[in-house]
């Protein structure tokens, strides 16, 4: 990417909510920072057709991630690659084969389409904190082994694992981010485990209710989507010879407590907002939460000019400027 | 397999050097243990039938082992499967779709058929030290994050994280053993960056000339044939609750220099024996070799009942017993 003028881009998953996201970012930039190469073509990949904005640099591709077949015409020109297609944690954990399809056999599919391209563009992976797991130190530094306490998380493990190997035989110039847990989600809850730290936030900004399953003093590490797509956009332009071993490391996030975001949606939504998150105590996401490691150094991110959003109030504003159109229901 | 009275084992990779002396092994002794459950059924599956004795305990069974309806009818009934299948470091480098295919695929295709069987048999997968590497501490121990530096490692630390999903979500029960570099290895040399490790003792102490790629004083980490038969079938009697969170662990070797190699060599085949290695330095061979660390602690391993080999010397006096009747050419 360094020294490049104008750059071809493919995002799969791109109907996420992530993926949808950065790719009109991306479009809406025209650029890969601020002085950056010229974006010429982006290619949207998933499932379905992806809702975005006509644009005659867009072009939407559909097919599953795992069928190389589908995927390849999707990569065969990319010169930057962001491979956010993911089955997400609650649902790799309910339904195994689909996990292993779509998060293990779909990252596969992505490295063995770029590999026959010959053109080694930069991949950035999306993985997960979700990696880490068991008795850990607090916080976790970038030296902590691996130990994935779910599908997901051993999946997203494989394909760091697959991208590091594609990297070290030439084949890709990865980078695997490892994504803290995203507040606020738009939209429906969706089947993570970590759905409701998104649901006590935006149900009450937009004046519904909302169950917590967890104790107010559980700790969560936190990004915005904003966050996210910068560092998305930040992996794209790092260089090569900056990236540690592994390719893979963890990005920086906020450590906060459920209280602490109820505090801030007090301040930013009104008593009346909090007044609609009722503490319901469901042991299941408790014990898996409880799982997570809350607190990270994120030294090799931070070395590599990545940063944490500043404090849990301003993921609230930029939620409410996002997505509700600047004022809370 | 605690408490139980019969066993019905599988091996897979049962035609290579490991898995034949394994399942003679199997056969000899009739039991795991010394009054451990009574072996009633060994499959030996590979992709050419094994050239093992014959025995009405055994059953041939031939196929590729990536290939899931080839290989379930091998494992159906089994309580006990050791998974040794396997294409060795330097042919998974030279062809990285052949060590895909049999090292990922062939893992996956193994738990896939152990999962649907319902019935939760204690999995031993042959891992390998290879999936250590970059900067690491002397010694290396049990807590250091994995960093493989070939596909092969890659593909074995990959298989070690589908074990361990595999163990938490209850379809298998598994261990994995990152083997240290196996001496005496009979026959020809394989396609391993370390088969010179064991021709430069296999080929003098049967009359012929070896090359030593490496300088004298390349430390390795090394463990015998003997020793990796045994800690298979300790590995298959451990209690569950015993196993370490991620259910693998590097097994106790000896580190030994060339130097050391050569010594023990002079002692149990004589001064000519040593003559007939010449050192024909190789770069690239050389530098795969300095990638692996020579010396772990193997804490867990020890802890487990797992021991080394007690020194060079009776490595060489057991190859010289089990491939040349008992004395050296």
């Amino acid at each position: 990417m360094v020294g490049v003028r104008r750059v071809r881009i493919a995002v799969t998953g791109a109907g996420g909510f992530l993926g949808r996201r950065l790719v009109r970012t991306l479009l809406d930039r025209g650029r890969i920072g601020a002085d950056g190469p010229v974006v010429t073509r982006v290619v949207a990949f998933d499932r379905v057709a992806p809702d975005l904005p006509e644009d005659p640099r867009l072009q939407v591709r559909t097919g599953d991630v795992a069928d190389a077949a589908a995927v390849a015409p999707a990569l065969a020109e990319a010169d930057l690659v962001f491979h956010l297609a993911a089955v997400v944690s609650a649902q790799a954990e309910a339904d195994y084969e689909l996990g292993m399809r779509v998060n293990l056999d779909g990252t596969r599919a992505v490295l063995e389409a770029l590999r026959r391209t010959g053109r080694r563009p930069r991949l950035v992976f999306a993985s997960s904190v979700a990696v880490y797991g068991g008795p850990l130190p607090d916080p976790v530094g970038d030296d902590v082994p691996l130990a994935p306490q779910s599908s997901y998380g051993a999946q997203k493990a494989m394909g760091e694992l697959l991208v590091a190997d594609g990297s070290r035989r030439g084949f890709v110039d990865g980078v695997s981010l490892r994504l803290p847990t995203v507040v606020v989600r738009p939209g429906r809850p969706n089947r993570a485990a970590s759905a409701f730290a998104s649901s006590i936030l935006r149900e009450p900004l937009t004046g519904r209710g909302a169950v917590c399953p967890v104790p107010p003093d559980t700790a969560l590490y936190l990004t915005s989507p904003r966050r996210v797509v910068e560092a998305f956009l930040h992996a794209a332009t790092l260089p090569e010879e900056a990236l540690p071993m592994g390719r893979a490391f963890v990005l920086p996030g906020l450590t906060v407590t459920v209280a602490e975001m109820l505090a801030a949606l007090g301040r930013v939504g009104g008593a009346a907002a909090v007044a609609r998150v009722r503490f319901v105590p469901d042991e299941t996401v408790a014990r898996i939460v409880r799982g997570w490691p809350a607190r990270f150094e994120a030294a090799t991110a931070r070395r590599l000019g990545f940063a944490a959003d500043p404090d849990m109030d301003s993921i609230l504003h930029a939620f409410v400027e996002d997505e509700l159109g600047g004022a809370p229901a």
